[in-house]
Formats: C-alpha cells, sequence, structure tokens
C-alpha cells in the first residue's frame, strides 16, 4: 500500500510542478481552497469575485464529487469558472487541474482560486501547483478540528475562521482554535472573517493582494 | 487503479461479513455514524450515551485522523470506548473496526456506535458490518450537501439533521434539504434535531430502540 500511494503521489507531484510553471510563466496567482464540507468556501469565494471584479483578473475551477452548482454560482459573479466532479474521488489532484488550466486560459497576471472538494483529509497530500493552500474553518465546526485534522492545517498557509457573525449563539472559543492550529503550525496566519456579514473579509483581499505580489516578485 | 479498488473493497467486505456475524452471535446492533467534521457527531453521541445509559448496554468506537480527545469525551459518560486514529487515512474500514471490537468487546444485546472519520465521501464506500449508516448533517452546512455528496447520502438509512436550534440564524431551508436527500436516496428517513438544546432526540432514541428490535426480531 505505502508503494501505491508513493507512486500516485510522485506522478501528481510532476504534474503539479508543470502547473507551476505555467503558472509562473503567466504570472498566474493560485490559491487551492481546502475545508470541510459546509465551512462556506462557495460563499467566501463568490463574494471575493464580486469585490475584486475589475481590480484583479479572476478565474475559478470548481471541484465536488457531483453537481456543476458551484461553478454555477462563481458564473453569476461574472469570472471565468470551470467545474470537475471527480465522481468517487474526495479530492482533486494536479493532472485534472493542468487539463482545467488548459481548457480555462486564464489571462495572464490572473488570480485563480481552486475550490478544492470539501474533505478535510484527502486533499492535504495532493500539491496542484498552487502558491498556497488557504484552509477555511467555520466556527460551527468545533475549535479542535486543527488537531483532529493535522495534515491539512499543517499544509496550511493561511486559516480563515468563517462565519465570525454566528458566534454569539455557538459555544466556540477562538483563541483556542487558534492555539490549536498552532500547534500543528506555528508559522500559520488567521484571519477571522463572515463572508456573510462582510466582516474581516478586507483584510483578506489584502492578503490576497500582498500574497500575490510576493509570489510574482 | 479500479482493479487495485476493487481489491481493497473486496478484502473490506470479507472482514465486514466477519464482524457482522459477530454482531449477530452477541445481539450487537451496530450504528455506523458518519458525517463532515464539525456536524456535531459527538456531540450527538454523548447526550444519547447520556440519556440511554441504564435502558441498554452501550459501547463506543471512535475514529479519527488523529487524537484521542472524542474517546475521552465518550467515556466520560461511562460508556466503554475505544479510539482508532487512522492517521493518513480518511475513512475506518472493517479490519480495523474488528481488531477494535475484539479489544473493546462489548457485551451482548449492545448497541454499538462507530463514530467514523469526519468525511462525506470516503466512508460510504467501506462497509464496516454495521446495521445501518446514519449520516448526520448540520443545518450550517447548507441545503445541498446530500447532492454534491450523494454516495454518503444514498449509503444511509437515516438522515440526522442537527443543530436545528440554529435555524433562526441561518439561511437554510429543511425542506428543500430532505428533497434533495431523497434525491438521492427516496427511502432515507430524516429527523430533525439539536443535540444542544436537546430538541428531537427523543424520536432519535425511539428510532434506535425499533431498529435494534427489528435487527434481532
Amino acid at each position: 500500500m505505502v508503494k501505491i500511494e508513493q507512486d500516485i503521489l510522485g506522478k501528481n507531484d510532476q504534474y503539479a510542478a508543470a502547473n507551476r510553471q505555467r503558472f509562473a510563466e503567466q504570472a498566474i496567482f493560485t490559491l487551492n481552497l481546502v475545508s470541510s464540507p459546509g465551512s462556506g468556501k462557495t460563499t467566501v469565494l463568490t463574494r471575493t469575485l464580486q469585490d475584486l471584479n475589475g481590480e484583479i483578473p479572476l478565474a475559478v475551477i470548481e471541484g465536488d464529487q457531483q453537481t456543476s452548482r458551484d461553478a454555477e454560482r462563481i458564473r453569476a459573479t461574472g469570472a471565468p469558472a470551470i467545474q470537475i466532479n471527480t465522481g468517487k474521488g474526495c479530492h482533486l489532484d494536479a493532472h485534472m487541474v493542468g487539463h482545467a488550466v488548459a481548457s480555462l486560459a486564464p489571462e495572464t497576471g490572473s488570480v485563480l482560486f481552486i475550490e478544492n472538494v470539501g474533505n478535510l483529509v484527502c486533499p492535504a497530500a495532493f500539491d496542484l501547483g498552487e502558491a498556497h493552500k488557504v484552509a477555511i474553518l467555520s466556527v460551527t465546526e468545533g475549535e479542535d478540528k486543527p488537531i483532529k485534522y493535522p495534515d491539512m492545517f499543517h499544509a496550511a498557509n493561511l486559516l480563515l475562521l468563517n462565519k465570525i457573525d454566528l458566534l454569539p449563539y455557538l459555544q466556540f472559543d477562538v483563541e483556542r482554535c487558534i492555539d490549536f492550529a498552532r500547534r500543528v503550525n506555528p508559522q500559520i496566519e488567521v484571519l477571522q472573517i463572515s463572508a456573510s456579514s462582510g466582516e474581516g473579509m478586507q483584510q483578506w483581499y489584502q492578503w490576497i493582494r500582498s500574497a500575490r505580489e510576493q509570489c510574482h516578485a
């Protein structure tokens, strides 16, 4: 089993390297959004697309087991989007993403968001050629998720703590959650946001702008 | 890849059959609880254990990538519990569960709850020898999850729609969610509960009692 896993990851890494080269050549800044189902990834993304529209060229690759509902929500914002259905698969891989990028053909200088399949385990191991993984965790999910699913929070550079508008109705200790995240990843940055109320979204956009500049510097 | 998947599932099914035989011989009624991370599985389970304590012998197998936090929460209720850490793995399999059952040795006539790894994809394909899969979906996750992760909702006999105490603060259409669940599984039963407020929990206990009687009739 270990040999098979290494073969799969080795092939994936070759495709990821090809994607990364393409992104570098075309100055495409790619973020791989990872989370549980229902953390609000698509809502974060649609609001982000609306708010950054006109400022930066944007494009989206949507991953789901089934349905093209998310790509439809994304296209309604005006951003070009392509859907990958993984069927039985629990994550996107770099080969699928390479094909999607070829079809989508994001313009030079774009920010490309890849919304992975909702899953806190499988997408952690698969490099898609992205600049950063961004983990989204809803405060409705409980503060212990970073230590229960450590690979994902270790792999991410940024944690968006979403749905903070619901904090008054929940027992959720924000500081404890951040402490857990830093135990598995001392370098992780954390932003508290609500894609629904808009709170904290400006800091997220500022993070995108800075990280994009650093990437192409 | 297809051949490997079939081999893995074929072996799993042999272990699942052995588990099922043991459960039948000892009149152990086994429920496999499946959901996203953060749906409230452990809270549903701890309240259930407290409320059924004394009425039925109870036992728990806890699955998580890392940590034994959940087993500790469970043991605090007085129920015997054993933790399986799957490491990089995204689901429990029947072989792991067989070993856990041997160590845990639930008493004859028990209800055995298996709390799977929080994941709406991988656990769907793996029979553990259980009587039923019970899917838990929190109303904070959005009503479209059954059609985005159809294998899981197709595999489950019961859907517990959890955290309904939060409905006043969310945009979540309960009827629409149930309609989506029935599209992928017309036979699925649905109960609306809040493990935090206690609403609907009596119907869940009644479902357990009836399903247990039918299983051993």
